[in-house]
């Protein structure tokens, strides 16, 4: 598993010709690097004095944040399980009809799982802003560079992954798939400027 | 050394109570990310010959974003040794005025150090932006998600460095350093907004 490599080993897996992991391997990875952050400015505010009255918040912000961690950690394999599963269908025969109809029936199925992976990237992106933005409030002040940075990683891990969606999601046929999906992407990326903004507000006001 | 940690592990590193690794380790990872994804688009560049006039540009991208994804990844440690130093500095003893001064000398010597990194990392990040820029317009377009994907990572890396520097700039006595500090910083941004609207719009462009 992508996850049980050395980071400088992971480097060198992306460096290559190989196409995974590519982006959306590093946009799970960049996700679970946000969420690390705030459950890690958690652990530096539960139990402070200074900030007993946050304590149940923070507990749960914790919680969140290591759920998202165990979850964007998997998407990095699976985000190139996906890929790797449209290459094969790119490459099934087509001579005959029936087999032209068979690969393009396991193209569309191919292309669906490798939006949905991003996709669920997106969205658990969206939710570790949320998280950042939180501890980037009412968690320790001394670590308010982590906060911040910690919604800048998962800034950039949502707009990864939606560019990674956006890709596959000119191959797919069903018109009305894609454009509720367009909808959808473009909701996020719109909340996530706004907590962006929000979460610089709060930083560059404790720094 | 923390680039020798498996993904997984390094993670887990983030998230404890430990300030370190914290968000300026994760910044220079992120930086090393995005180099990583500029390689991997000139690697699947080079070669082609539908892009065999690129292929001298090509070949300085990869140099370049090789050289960057080796230094970055240094900087995931050197980012945690001179926080070490930070906290090693305000532990020092400052009874008699002897005892303080030193411990003044050596708090703004490890202060210095803590921006000095976290500015190199901006720097890098910001040279990773633009490879990732000649990627995004003249490599394969067939990761053209991929470019984009690397473009904002180097952002989020060069901002979450940023906040880096500025919470250790706080701690600097010497006004006119950090002014001159201040000053590059918003020059080295204001280049990379410009710079994420530009690849933003040339990936849209494609996808």
């Amino acid at each position: 598993m992508l996850a049980d490599e050395k980071v400088r080993e992971f480097l060198k897996s992306v460096c290559t010709s190989s196409p995974t992991p590519g982006g959306g391997s590093v946009a799970a990875l960049c996700g679970a690097l946000s969420a690390s952050l705030s459950a890690m400015v958690c652990n530096l505010t539960i139990g402070k004095d200074k900030y007993k009255d946050v304590r149940k918040e923070m507990e749960r912000v914790l919680a969140d944040s290591s759920r998202l961690v165990e979850r964007l950690t998997e998407l990095i394999d699976e985000d190139a399980e996906a890929y790797e599963s449209v290459i094969a269908s790119l490459r099934l025969p087509k001579e005959t009809d029936e087999e032209k109809e068979k690969r393009m029936e396991a193209m569309q199925s191919a292309f669906r799982r490798a939006i949905a992976v991003p996709y669920e990237v997106m969205e658990l992106s969206l939710e570790a802003m949320r998280l950042a933005h939180t501890v980037a409030r009412k968690g320790n002040e001394g670590a308010v560079s982590d906060s911040g940075s910690g919604a800048m990683m998962a800034f950039a891990a949502l707009h990864a992954a939606s560019m990674n969606v956006r890709i596959n999601l000119k191959e797919i046929m069903d018109k009305e798939f894609m454009e509720d999906v367009e909808g959808k992407l473009r909701k996020m990326e719109e909340e996530a400027d706004i907590l962006r903004s929000d979460v610089i507000m709060e930083v560059e006001s404790k720094l």
